[in-house]
């Protein structure tokens, strides 16, 4: 079986070394350079003291045909529509498709893809990419995948022939499991990139814990959770779990890159929008970061 | 006339200065330690490159009487109870007592003193204290002063000896007057300390700017404001006008000090919760503070 991965940063390289132990991968890059890189040395995989090499293709992005079998979207939400307007125009029509992104802006975004299978992921995997070759794996997680339209023996199948060597599960409401995803990025990384704080510190300083309360009942409203509840303790679970990591979104800040709040909090914002609520410590959130990420832009 | 200054931070020890020039002054300090420090050398003031040395008698506030003709009390908010509770067990009934606290919260307090004279004021100096008896003054500004409750002919005869070499400027309405200052706090303190920037970056940044405009927004209703573009012009005129200064609140989490927030957010919420009013923005940006307070200590 022939996989494509769309993007090769930290979560397109992580995907592709361990899928190539199965499936005859290819990877798109977005420079040469990259290609390059990957095609001569191979994608190296780090966790803990283990390194792997895997061999595995690569090829610019711009040479993406979509002649897979199964075709995975690995790129940022912000980089998304790009990549899908060169879909509409490619002249092979993608059998399936798979989406990693984060938030739940894509969404609007896949209706046009009458005739592919269209699935979605959402990786819980940590992943750093520490060269262009290169990706660590920090933690052992999992990918969750789940049915947007199309056929799920498909993806059944495709999950199951993953994991038996990278863990992936798969998940009957897709709605559901983006949104729990959501949930844990609007929560975490906007006020730990703010904060400049570990994730563990927004439960262990009883005022973050307060800030996280009040943001839950914010964005409980927005979505209208109807078991608040089992949301409300992923995050803490996961706060609590992944306590001294550095959210992405910090990261990000840190480094002075793009962020992917639009994705995220900008998502939950429109949703209020068109739902005529009020979402003002979501929309104070936004314009923070967005600030602070201008303010990156600005040093550089 | 006698004057005595409760409080020997920066506004204490900057009044002490000034005053001295034209009053007789006593100084009542925290500590002993800082009050033989005065008597011995004196309070030195620095105005750029011009440095002044006032003579200036130093006790500790344990010691006072209430005795003077005129007590100007320059300690911080939440220091404000003790004072007051020596106040009312003091043998002299002070005639006239000028408060100098940021925010509001303090005027709840005040209403006990039925037989004196109640001013209070707003400082727009700029000082900050570099040694025990070393206060640096860092721009030209006023200390707006108005009637709580008493006699206004008193309070116009101060201020009238007083701006002859100390600018002190007499207002008729003691809550406009509180009020502009606190909004002006209420804007630029918090947001500057959590984002770490200086005050003209709030107006510079188009993504802060936006969020000084929704804070605004809601702190207008909390305060039933009626002409609101005054208020704001001015939060705008200082954060241009201070635009290289960092505020006092930031640099109270720099040095891991107790900030004022109780007094201007925490006033605020109040009132928001006494009219029945929601003020989400301004609670978050509070336990965001808090937090940092916080995390400050755990790091001592």
């Amino acid at each position: 079986m022939r996989v494509g991965i769309i993007g090769a940063g930290s979560i397109g390289l992580l995907f592709a070394a361990c899928l190539s132990r199965i499936f005859d991968v290819t990877v798109y890059t977005r420079t040469t350079e990259q290609a390059a890189a990957i095609n001569q040395h191979g994608v190296k995989l780090l966790q803990g003291p283990k390194e792997t090499v895997a061999e595995v293709k690569a090829m610019p992005a711009a040479e993406w045909q979509g002649s897979e079998d199964f075709t995975i979207i690995a790129v940022k939400q912000y980089q998304l529509s790009s990549i899908l307007e060169k879909l509409k125009h490619t002249q092979f029509i993608p059998e399936n498709l798979l989406f990693l992104q984060n938030g739940m802006g894509h969404l609007s975004m896949l209706k046009n893809f009458k005739e592919s299978n269209i699935f979605v992921g959402s990786v819980e995997h940590g992943a750093l990419r520490e060269s262009l070759n290169t990706v660590r794996q920090n933690g052992a997680g999992t990918t969750n995948v789940a049915v947007y339209k199309g056929d799920k023996k498909i993806l059944q199948s495709f999950a199951d022939k993953v994991k038996k060597t990278f863990p992936m599960t798969f998940q009957e409401e897709y709605l559901t499991m983006l949104e729990k995803k959501l949930i844990v990025n609007a929560m975490i990384n906007p006020l730990t990139a703010l904060l400049q704080v570990n994730n563990g510190e927004l439960v262990n300083n009883p005022f973050y814990y307060k800030v996280l309360q009040k943001l839950f009942s914010e964005i409980t409203s927005v979505l209208n959770l109807e078991r608040p509840e089992e949301y409300w303790e992923q995050v803490i679970k996961i706060c609590k779990k992944t306590s001294d990591n550095r959210s992405s979104m910090l990261k990000d800040i840190e480094a002075k890159r793009v962020t992917e709040v639009d994705a995220i909090l900008g998502y939950l914002i429109n949703e209020a929008g068109r739902k005529g609520k009020e979402s003002p410590q979501l929309e104070t959130l936004y314009y923070l970061i967005k600030g602070k990420e201008s303010q990156g832009e600005e040093m550089v």
